[in-house]
């Protein structure tokens, strides 16, 4: 008997380096697993079904780089340079912060990723108790990394970090992960970067990490250290251990044998990057390097949405555009980056991120009898080019539904607006000289190690 | 006592450069018009009302490129070059088309575009009686070009081009304006361009034309004419009549003062652009030097969507991003490419593009109850980089509902899906050196003009 059979759906499978979709086909699920795909799964050997006609399964997709509960922010700040961006607006704003804000800010993200079939996201922020106890009730999937700035800071929350990771790493029946996220380099000095090295690797954890966004980045990182922020990332043991790089947009000489040789999982955000005109990943580069990449939104102070079929789009077109090459980032491989790539980003491959036997049933449906979807040539090419987050029907994480009919079935979707939209006005306050960190401008370069 | 009263919504309107938003007010329509704007509208002094209790009226978008009926191709060719894409699959599926086809394409594309908040389009194709029958049948408004390829080609229809200005310029209430459309000046010889600017006067239509798309369509002009396909334009005539261009990715000394000097309204198309991989406009320099700019979505064969709110993010993005400048762009200028200033490049202005008494009530009403766009910062914000054509609730045209609940009023969406999918298979059929036309590539060169 199985938990759950989703009945006469197409069902999308990766078979190498191309995609096939399988014509009405059945999905039966047992112990959050996929238990059997067969063209016709009777619903009497099964406790619930689902009937799913004409829908196109999808793996859940991956959100590889996020600060869900900066949803709180979406929209603030716009149209202004980066370290504008950080020191009078976004970090003034983030002193404001209170855990429950947190709490309200990530469970709306939450709203919207599973409304986008977003199932997993490998978060980074502060206040991670809040975060995983969202995730826990919205019953997705993440990786959460507990941001930290500078040393007096980390030595402050060492302790905390501990008992995070005690508390919450393979909590929510294996859905939460617990990782340490030291911003970058550019606001954590080398022996803190050492520090948390040790530090995951004591509790057996991974690494997320802000690396080379901008360029000006780069240049300060090579005057202070003659090395770039990859290079400073490796020596500092960061690499010796599961991690995550966000952005990556520039790189130096030796960066991408570094990254390849450590099997870093890239984390690129194609929206952000455009948005703050800061340079994009040479995706296409680094995945012929044998680079793994994910795709990730970033949070929507800078990017404005949580929505992973956007991003991934994005990604795509950037790339044909930065590589003048429409051949370049062909849809399959597009569609990898948000699933079975950022699965492997996560360090989930085997788990998620393809609809196999075996594997946790976090599967989107999307609804494909919409007019922007018609005629169907190429579902592959509809998913990565037409299809709209509000195409997603229902959304299922370790074999339990979490929206269908897009109702979300595990929080209340008023509340939380409710909830955000009260603290709005408190969040934007912003006062002299209160901000949780300075960023390293030009006019301003010494600002981070001052601290 | 007016025609209809829209009660209760948020007004997005344009002051000089920036946006205001007038809370809670209504819209009075008569006569096809925006008669009254006011906080309080009572439902009696009207014979229609609709309640739009918190949600944004914009004005309807502005498509300032397409090719409407290619969502017949949509996602039938990714991934190739632009001579492949042109020479093995458009012009050869283009060659099966039957103007009953094009019917049932170009309502398709309507449809997208109604339940995306999209009233009019500067379309450019075949068959245009019947593109004109679909508008008329949908009810939103349009500008048509009827695309012409070659000298021979031209001739023979220069009487059938006659009939279809004298049929249907002005018509379906004003919503339909007729246009020539030689295509671009690398399948058009000069002589041919001269000789359709002066029909196009004679009949008294503007222009619309592709204009250096690709970096290689500049050098063959040099190498053929000595000049850049803006000037072998202008030189021929076009200029001295309203003309749209569509991409001008590539300028030569002197193109942007040729294009602000006659006045010459450019539609960018930031998916295609990215997609094909071949280069997009200078929009920020362009209106810093005075040309107005609008946003187009292009054919669905190389875009895949027509969906403005889509294109505008794109095309925002993609000019901070090449400018690698956050301040590129602003909200409110990516806005007005997408309602205004498109109105200005369709010759409509002062008639759509803004909410103001006396302009034709073209109006999206979108609504803001969604996880996606909370907390309200700033609704520009939300609209530019947030929202989503799903978001669209109601749309009119000229007064008159289309869509009311994101339910079409005019077009029967369901019908319209099974004469597209019923002509997919045919349609895409190739057959050995059958295609309607030759793109010059580099292998070539002379393809067109050997015509």
């Amino acid at each position: 008997m199985y938990d759950l059979v989703i009945q006469n759906c197409h069902i999308l499978q990766f078979k190498g380096q191309t995609a096939v979709v399988l014509p009405n086909h059945s999905i039966a699920i047992s112990d959050s697993k996929i238990a059997a795909i067969a063209p016709d799964i009777s619903a009497g050997l099964s406790r619930e079904s689902i009937q799913a006609h004409g829908m196109l399964a999808i793996p859940g997709l991956v959100n590889a780089h996020a600060h869900i509960a900066m949803s709180l922010f979406r929209g603030a700040v716009e149209d202004v340079p980066i370290d504008v961006w950080f020191n009078e607006y976004i970090w003034p704003m983030e002193s404001n912060l209170e855990p429950e804000d947190v709490y309200w800010g990530a469970l709306l993200a939450l709203a919207e990723m599973i409304e986008g079939g977003v199932t997993s996201v490998a978060d980074h922020y502060f206040a991670t108790h809040e975060v995983a106890q969202a995730i826990e009730q919205a019953g997705t999937r993440a990786v959460l990394a507990w941001t930290i700035f500078d040393r007096a800071h980390a030595k402050q929350q060492t302790k905390s970090m501990a008992d995070f990771v005690a508390c919450w790493h393979g909590a929510a029946g294996g859905r939460i992960s617990t990782w340490l996220g030291p911003h970058s380099p550019y606001v954590c000095g080398r022996d803190l970067l050492a520090q948390m090295a040790r530090q995951a690797q004591e509790f057996g954890v991974g690494i997320h990490i802000h690396l080379a966004e901008t360029a000006q980045q780069v240049e300060q990182s090579i005057a202070q250290y003659g090395r770039t922020p990859v290079a400073v990332a490796h020596e500092s043991g960061l690499f010796a251990i599961p991690a995550i790089a966000a952005h990556v947009a520039h790189l130096g000489k030796g960066d991408m044998e570094l990254l390849q040789a450590h099997g870093v999982g890239v984390a690129c955000c194609p929206k952000t990057a455009m948005k703050l005109g800061s340079g994009v990943a040479p995706v296409a580069a680094m995945r012929q390097a044998g680079i793994t990449v994910g795709v990730g939104t970033d949070g929507a102070a800078s990017n404005n949405t949580y929505d992973i079929l956007e991003a991934t789009r994005l990604l795509a077109l950037l790339q044909k555009h930065e590589m003048r090459d429409p051949q370049s980032m062909p849809l399959v491989e597009a569609l990898s980056l948000a699933t079975r790539d950022g699965a492997r980003v996560l360090g989930l491959n085997g788990m998620i991120g393809e609809l196999e036997i075996d594997m946790q049933a976090d599967i989107a449906l999307l609804q494909l009898e919409a007019a922007h979807l018609h005629p169907r040539h190429d579902v592959v090419a509809d998913l990565v080019y037409s299809a709209k987050a509000s195409d997603v029907d229902t959304v299922l994480v370790a074999g339990r539904v979490l929206m269908q009919g897009r109702r979300l079935l595990t929080i209340d979707k008023a509340q939380i607006m409710r909830e955000t939209a009260a603290r709005r006005e408190r969040l934007t306050q912003r006062l002299p000289e209160r901000r949780i960190q300075t960023y390293p401008s030009n006019e301003n370069p010494g600002a981070a190690s001052s601290k």
